[in-house]
Formats: structure tokens, sequence, C-alpha cells
């Protein structure tokens, strides 16, 4: 048996106090402990996976780049499969993630959470990029609808997504969660079967439901961006629920 | 038998020198010296009534407040008859048109073209009272995809109003053409049937298919918005093509 855990990025280090609390970092440790294999599973699109992997880190959790599995590496495979030169409309921590790929010339648009890089102007821009193609080709790095910060909600990518999808006509492909694609290549790179492993996650549609349609079971916790009508949900039930990530990780470990 | 023009604002403004060309004025004086009555119905959303028309006027139009059926205006009284408070999410030089209108702590959120008011700070601002509410109310003064202006394409309202919609899970009510109730409301205001009247139009979609789903004949001009594809419209068949305004009003004056 394999884990692998999904925390939303945003929720932990807006809720710093709250997983310390619950014991993330400790839980970290023994599930590496016990011989299983971890691995995180984030649409964090503000940040290289670096600089995410170093706040993690600052917080007390043992983990390294190795083990992140994101959006942003996720699609640049799709460009050099694809021969796919991006104009980016995203954060300016993440440009560095596609500093290898060739951008002259545009021939498809990659769109991520760049929060104040979502300015009319580069909004324009990117429209103008995709409408001037034959068949415009847009990727989008999750389709979240909005979330929280310190100083209130704030739209996501998939609200700007939408927009440039309606103007332009065209469906975007997304990578990152709930994209069974995305839970499919972090199970191929840590080298087992959805049977073979567990997702912990705190969002019912991006985590669990997710994971559940890759084939692999799903924990929800009741923790960051859980909200008790989640236990309702008309499509999405998980496999358990658990309080917490610490619960979880005993549950697993007493049932190896 | 009654005319109703619909010309497309922001094409009539970009393109004065194909208007002028093609007699929009001198069609005008006619129409009005044979003793129809004549609406100009508009999306126009970055400018009052006032200075819509006194643009026009400046180019050699005549054409008064009292002819012009505009969203704004059809949205204040969607307001006032539902008891609505907006915050406005518009262009500043709409504003003006909702002075009568109560915004103290809001409970809608009327949408329009707001071009460089679409920053990131206001649409996340537009979104919170949105989501604050049980029930997001969000009336949208337009549904445009996209326009074209001398520095390029921009995108339109309705991007904006779909970025919207997705992030809260809620339809617009949209107000302007297409919507029936628009050409409703500019038929009420001259007081005659849909059967009665001729929509003159450039926009296969927004003027003639609006127009038609209203009961009225629709005539599609070959200028401005106009392109040959929209002769094979999968949907939208207009009674008769005209090449130009002045062509279609020889037509109709012909007819009498």
């Amino acid at each position: 048996m394999f884990i692998l855990t999904s925390p939303d990025p945003k929720q932990l280090l807006n809720s710093f106090v709250e997983v310390v609390i619950a014991g993330g970092h400790k839980s970290v440790k023994q599930i590496k402990a016990s011989g299983l294999k971890l691995r995180f599973c984030t649409n964090e699109t503000q940040a290289t996976r670096e600089n995410f992997v170093k706040k993690l880190q600052g917080m007390g959790f043992d983990i390294s780049v190795a083990e992140v599995t994101a959006p942003a590496p996720a699609a640049c495979c799709i460009l050099k499969e694809r021969s796919l030169r991006p104009h980016l409309l995203v954060h300016n921590d993440l440009v560095p993630e596609f500093a290898e790929i060739d951008k002259a010339n545009p021939n498809c648009v990659v769109i991520g959470d760049a929060a104040e890089n979502f300015t009319y102007a580069n909004l324009n821009e990117a429209f103008r990029v995709l409408i001037g193609m034959e068949k415009p080709v847009l990727i989008s790095l999750g389709r979240g609808r909005y979330y929280k910060e310190t100083d209130g909600l704030k739209l996501d990518v998939g609200a700007y997504m939408k927009a440039l999808e309606y103007a332009c006509d065209v469906q975007a492909e997304v990578v990152g969660k709930p994209a069974k694609t995305f839970f499919e290549s972090a199970l191929a790179e840590m080298g087992v079967s959805p049977q073979q492993a567990i997702m912990i996650g705190d969002d019912i549609v991006n985590d669990v439901g997710g994971a559940q349609r890759c084939g692999m079971r799903a924990l929800q916790v009741r923790t960051g961006k859980y909200r008790p009508c989640d236990e309702n949900h008309p499509h999405v039930k998980p496999d358990a629920y658990v309080n917490n990530l610490a619960e979880a990780v005993d549950m697993i470990l007493q049932q190896l």
C-alpha cells in the first residue's frame, strides 16, 4: 500500500497554525519512517516547486522537490510532447518553471493563477494570441473558482479560464487537480497502480473526486477547505472521513 | 410601418468614414422626413446616452436622447422594480446613468463593459459582493464576446460576466441586445407592435436574431460587423440583406 497526500497548498500556507496543531509535519515523518511512498499533489501555480518546498520545509515538513506533482511541470510535458510554444499568463514567481520551453512565436496560451498579473491589458493580450489562431489552444493550470487569502476571497484561475473560453469559443485543456491525467502522472512518477494508493485531501471535488475517478481510494480530512455540507455532496463520497492528517496516517499505519 | 435601426455603436464610432460614405446620417433624415418613427437600439455601455448622442450628432446624425434604447436605463428599470441596490462594475462614463439609484448596502452586481475598470482588484470586489449573498444576483449589460478598437481587439463584458458566473455558480440576467425584453422595451417606448417594425442592423446574432425572436422583421446590412460567413449562419437568417443603411431606407420607403 502506498500513500498519496494532497493538501491544498494555499490553505496549508494560510493556516500554518492549524496544520502544525494537527501535526501535519509529524505525520509526514511517520509515513516516511514506515517505508510508504509519499507524494504531494498540489495545484499551486503561484510559485515554483522549489519555492513551494522551501515554504513547507520552513514549517517543519520533510519534503523534497522530487516529491511534488504540480500543474506547471505537467503542462511543460504537454508543451514538449506537442511542440507547443506558450504565451504565458501566469504568476511572475511561476515563470522559471517554463525556463526551458521555447516561447517564441506562440501557438498556445497557458493560464495559471496569475493574481496581480490578471490585468485588463494582460487579459486582452492573451485573448488576442488565442483569437489569432486558426484553432485556439488554451491550457489552464487548474479550474479553481476562488480561494481565500488573508485579505479576503480572490477569483482563481478557473474564472479567467472561463472568460477566455467564452471569448474565443474554445474549451481549455485543464492540467492539475481534478484532471485524471494529473493524478495518473503522480502515480506513474511513484511507480504504483491506483489500487495501491490512497489520497488524503480536504477538497471534496478536486482531491476526493479526482482521485476516485482515477481509481484510488480517497480520505477527506475535516480541516482546511472541508465544509460540513461536503458530506451531502450529490456526486462525490469519500471512502472515509478523518478529523485531520494525523488521524488518517494512524488509521493507515494500523492497517499495514 | 415603423422602422427600428440598430447600428452597433462601437463599430459606428470606430468606422466614421465608412458610415458617412454609406450616407447613414442622410438615411436618418430621410426616414424622419417620411414620418416613420425611428429608434436607435445600442449596447453601448461605455457612455451615457447623452454622450452617445452627442458623438452621433457630431457625425451629422439627427438624433435625440429620447430616441435611444440602451442597456443602462433598461437595467435601472429592473433595479427599481425589484428594489435592487447595485454594486457597479461599469465604465466611469456610464456611472451617471445610475445617479438616481440607491447603491448603499448592495444586494446585486451590475456589470457593463468597464474597460480599464476591469482590474484584478475590481473583479475581486464584485465577486466578493456576489459570493456574500445568499442568492447572488448578477445583471449584465450585454453578453458581447469582444470588439475591435483602434489599438486592437478587446474582451467585452460577456467574458467577464462568464468569469463571475463560474466563480459564483450563478447565471447572469442579461440586459441589452439580443435579450427579447430589450427589443420589447424599445417597441413599447415607440408604441408599436413587432409586426409594425423593421430592424436594420449589422450583427447577425445580437441584432437580427434578437429582433426576429421578438417578432420583428430584420434586415442585415453588409457593413460594419457583417461577415460573408453570416449568410450561412446555422440558426439566424435575416428577412433580407442590404449593402448599407441607405439601401435599406430606399427599399423601405419605396414600399410605403
